[in-house]
């Protein structure tokens, strides 16, 4: 007989925190907290001297923080295992930390065009702000900006080798985890500095809330970013800050559930491709050829780990890898047909929720492959979402043949 | 290669159903959908003809329907293969199924004290009413409520041996089986009439909505119960039917986690019972005494199932068996001392959300035990709550004896 | 220089209790209360005996109570004079009246219909139950239920002289002053015993939410009804209670505002259809035709205080007679026309909100005259109501006209 | 007879707009909307080709539009007589107009704290921006910021002298109208450029949102806003947009009301003030000595108007001055006393809310003087609210003589 000795605040297990790491936050009997909507607060008049308005009492003024932005941020900052800033989105967050740090030179590595565009709007501001890509040298550069997982191909970066060109180099490293929150990876145990998260994604989880959040190592930097976020009001709405709190309970089985499904689904389309082609000891059958004719390119992290030098993506991902991957076709008309075909994935933006989703990023961000499909895997039950795929891979390949039938 | 045909609606996957069920009733692009709180929706004008409001129209009167409420329904509905009535509360439901089938005797078994009080309401208004026990004869009864799994024990009842019995004696049979939703128990497949549920408990989930489901096998049925509902106003908050909604997508992932944790959680502490027992073949460790010889009964499903004659257990739960469990000691003080010490279970009554909760039914319900505590197990760590019962049971031992040193 | 010396509690006016009657519930330092959402509280351990739960603590369960809810009832018990006890709606607040004080015999005036089927649904369960005109003698009377003003005429009855009759057979006299809330009107002053109000008219007033009050004289009414309400879940849903505290903030402006509106729309439409009238004095002009001569009859209190002993009127109303009132046309067709020409009245069911609303009887209740429209003003500009009424009878005379030219 | 023929959208009348100007926006019957939460839409798909995502859809993602902040803004511009941009708080939409401009001189006037702040905080990112003071030479400056009224004092600028001096100088006027939304200002009216609010107070009104607004003259001015929004994710929270909404319908009313108090408010402790100062023709009564001798300056445009050259301020406020005023003492500890001696009026930041407030503005801004109390009056009765100041300033002069006494 065994017994675990260990108990809060000593325990580091995700499922736990999630739900207990704000218990010393709550100020009445509720179980759960209620949504926090107050502007203003009563002062504890005795307490008010001269400029001390902030240095007795929790709450103020809502643009500084609230009952339940203080929750949620204990949550995260004992998930993240960092010091956790909430902002009304990730893109906030981003220009927060850029705003913050007020780099000189950044190397940015592969990401999400939004962030490119925040990059962009403070450029607009510093004009003389350089921006070089993550793989150059990094001299002279003082933030390194790195996405990990890759949106949209759900790829992993080896952050360890990064931390340590960026820290030769004297630059912040920066880690945008969106893609893979607790309890699938902590940056900053392979180096990171800053960790970012647009919280909308999988640390929401339900396609209904809005926020970002910046992890620092240290108190003090987070306090310097909440200050600067009281001067621009750039923190969540009310709403948004308790649904995220309400996600964060179910955080670890829901990104489980969802990992795994994913790498499922991607091992299937995957080997859908593969059967397709013809090779000295395989002919595919028509329904192979059906299936997996039309598919170029599947890209997820779990495809990457058998490449050599890929060892570093089992320690960054120990639990999974992330619920997004790609599928790309010959032509984005290809991609498009699928997108319209598929029946349980929303053809919608977005990503990290319970709803399977399909995205032809394209649209957003010229810069994206035409024939590229970003999907993203919700909760639904693997063999219907297998189904869907298969029905709309084969729709593909009745149509593309009538096409050329028509020929 | 296998292709899996099948796709909503021939679908019968819980996750799926989930999240998929009420696509059909979406009238915007919202992904995720809005809150409605209209309680009045603008005539389609040309439609309005001599008594026909109703007929052309999805929504007049939020008393009668709101669009949130219709999507909670199709899930629900779906999910519990009938056609699911929603209510503000679980014993709203209760008196709801009263009142429209207007027993004038009842067989009650076992159950909720709450289910009694509502029972002893419908008596206020027909004083003729007979209630008698599940286990006596139905000569002349006219419904059988059951509750399965049992609250506060969480032991499971064999639903077909009383659709039977009921059937024969001509008596509708009602299941409650707020403890075991899907995909744990199907109750219609074992041949209730009626499935009820506290949706407070495990389909809200997250201790932060109040409301109740009646589920029936047909379509009138189900528009019968709406249409009292209608006159009587006793349908949902506006809120609580959204966050309802938000809550069934993680339905699978929270309550089969929840299910597995509950099962080690009662083998563990009936093991630490069973440990501190001498025996010809065991002499007990220091350790081992002190965990388990306060413990006089451990009651769960999964206790059970060894018993003879209790093979309907596995039949009725292929999926698991419900996250409720009780401890019972010598005395309430007791277990009053451990609900007290246990710090990763908030002392509070409900059950079935993502938090552990411990509750001393006795303060609720004098029929109940005093020397018994009802456990709901939330999504913790498994390991984290297995440790934080060793220590509230270490701590009972030790405040004993040194009450028994002072002896 | 004079000073008023009087401050809450002693204060009794309106706007003042509608924004501090709540202030001593307040446990957080929140101006504005938060939104509670939770179902369950934690126990304050140390008190938790022998079914002593209810005793010591505010909060339990929320179907028992909630800090919304218990705010929003104080704010109602100031400004009604009484013992508020709020409800899922305001004819689930009808059927608790009833179900507490299960007349035998009711004396059910002219009414909403929705408290009609709820005294049909009543009879369902207490089938000997007579139900007789409020006209009628009230021999063996033990319920009168007087609707004041009236729904959907908007004029207003001698509350004073039923409860003399009431009082005089013994029975309790239960006004519904839903159309005539505070500063309106108290029934208590005139002698009801018993004061409902659906909250989802005035005093929600933003069309969304859903809410009913019964009010007592005596706190220990209120207690009974509150334990009923605790049996069946019959309460208001979490965010409707939190809505309809944040609208009674500024119920004393909203109403006055509408009530004269409503009252100068009143004069107008009556004084269209008087100068169309031709008399020895008056030849009415073609736009005197083209606006009155299709109003058959205009009800609303402000057109009842002409008539001989309706001097109870003013008694009753001193701030104003409430914004609901009815036009009626010769035929169905020629209030449907209407109905579906006025751009700035959404052609919709309910009353009492910031938004004017006209309404069709005749479509929800078949007794009501198919001719007759019901009108609720909101708060918009009196100018543009009354263009949007001038320009909708323009538009039916002129329809009317064509048709007649065509035969 | 006089029919008033205009209707929306000729018409201009506010309340009406605050209820209609945004129903072409609704794509669902709910008379009440929805609170839009989804994050994504789905793509009507056929719609979907290279780079038109955003082209033919309303909503695509939830940081660039909503269905609700769209109905918020379609309100805002119209109020406001321009094109609304909305922002999740005042000083959100200050800095995005900063960084919209870019100025490189601005002006900046005598203005709340918070402002000051954010041009701080641009500043850090803009070192060579000079910012010099709203009565300096204009020459080379290209931005000016102008609050009127003034925080904390509620004194009335004379816009169109600043426009004129602005525009002379090449550059663009923003005023701050935050103090006096519609209908008691129209800062275009008077040659501004933009118009900023923190929605925060009035707008909102109940003390339970954060949001501010930036108003353009051109759409695309907003338009240009609107991207930088979407790039920085600035906009407003889901709740607080919607109760922004909410708060809208009721705005005339509830501003009307509370201008009309606070200026009743003004003149009685003006009065106060100088009942107490002895004259040839005047003696004070003790109780005007109590009452009014430890006042030292109150301020409130209403105070103003009598002072020469003040002609302009009438033009600008033709329905209302705004319900923010100042008292000064002659020392902190006085004011101090008195705030925490107010019973009606919390002793909180903010303003512009149903609930009086008082604030200590030395608190939060060093350079404000500490014997200065800023009150924001609510919607409570004026009776109440004096007697509340009555006994606070009676309490004052009764403390202030014991402490003098017992010297």
């Amino acid at each position: 007989m065994t017994v675990s000795p260990s108990i809060l605040p000593g325990s580091k297990r995700v499922p736990t925190l999630s739900i207990h790491a704000d218990d010393h936050l709550r100020v009445t009997a509720d179980v759960s907290a209620p949504i926090s909507v107050s502007t203003t607060f009563d002062y504890a008049a005795a307490d008010v001297r001269a400029n001390n308005y902030g240095s007795s009492q929790s709450y103020q003024y809502s643009r500084i923080n609230t009952p339940t932005a203080a929750k949620t941020e204990a949550v995260l900052s004992a998930l993240m295992e960092g010091h956790a800033v909430v902002y009304g989105s990730g893109l906030t967050a981003a220009f927060a930390v850029l705003t913050e740090y007020r780099p000189k030179k950044i190397a940015l590595g592969e990401c999400y065009f939004g962030v490119r565009n925040v990059v962009e709007q403070y450029k607009k501001l510093m004009p003389d702000v350089q921006v070089i890509g993550a793989d150059c040298s990094f001299d002279g550069v003082d933030l390194v900006w790195l996405e990990s997982p890759i949106n949209p191909t759900g790829e992993v970066k080896d952050i360890q080798s990064y931390a340590l060109r960026a820290h030769a180099a004297g630059a912040v490293l920066v880690v945008d985890a969106t893609l893979a929150p607790p309890p699938l990876s902590y940056p900053f145990r392979q180096g990171a500095d800053i960790v970012v998260h647009s919280a909308t994604k999988y640390l929401g989880g339900h396609a209904d809330l809005l926020a970002g959040v910046v992890v620092t190592r240290s108190p003090k930097q987070a306090d310097c970013l909440r200050e600067a976020r009281s001067v621009l009001g750039s923190g969540a709405g009310s709403l948004d800050a308790w649904l995220l709190l309400r996600s964060l309970r179910t955080l670890a089985v829901r990104v489980r559930q969802q990992s795994q499904t994913a790498a499922r689904l991607v091992a299937l389309i995957e080997g859908y491709r593969r059967s397709a082609m013809a090779t000295p000891c395989h002919t595919p059958s028509a329904l192979e050829l059906s299936l997996g004719r039309r598919i170029a390119i599947v890209r997820h992290a779990s495809l990457q780990q058998c490449a050599v030098g890929k060892t570093y993506i089992h320690a960054q991902h120990p639990e999974g890898l992330g619920a997004v991957f790609s599928v790309s076709f010959a032509t984005g008309e290809q991609a498009l047909f699928v997108a319209r075909h598929l029946k349980l994935h929303h053809f919608a933006t977005s990503l990290g929720g319970v709803e399977s989703l399909v995205d032809w990023r394209h649209g957003w961000d010229a810069i994206a492959d035409p024939a590229l499909l970003r999907v993203s895997v919700g909760l639904e039950a693997f063999d219907d979402l297998a189904a869907d795929w298969a029905q709309a891979l084969q729709a593909l390949d009745a149509h593309e043949g009538r096409g050329a039938a028509k020929l």
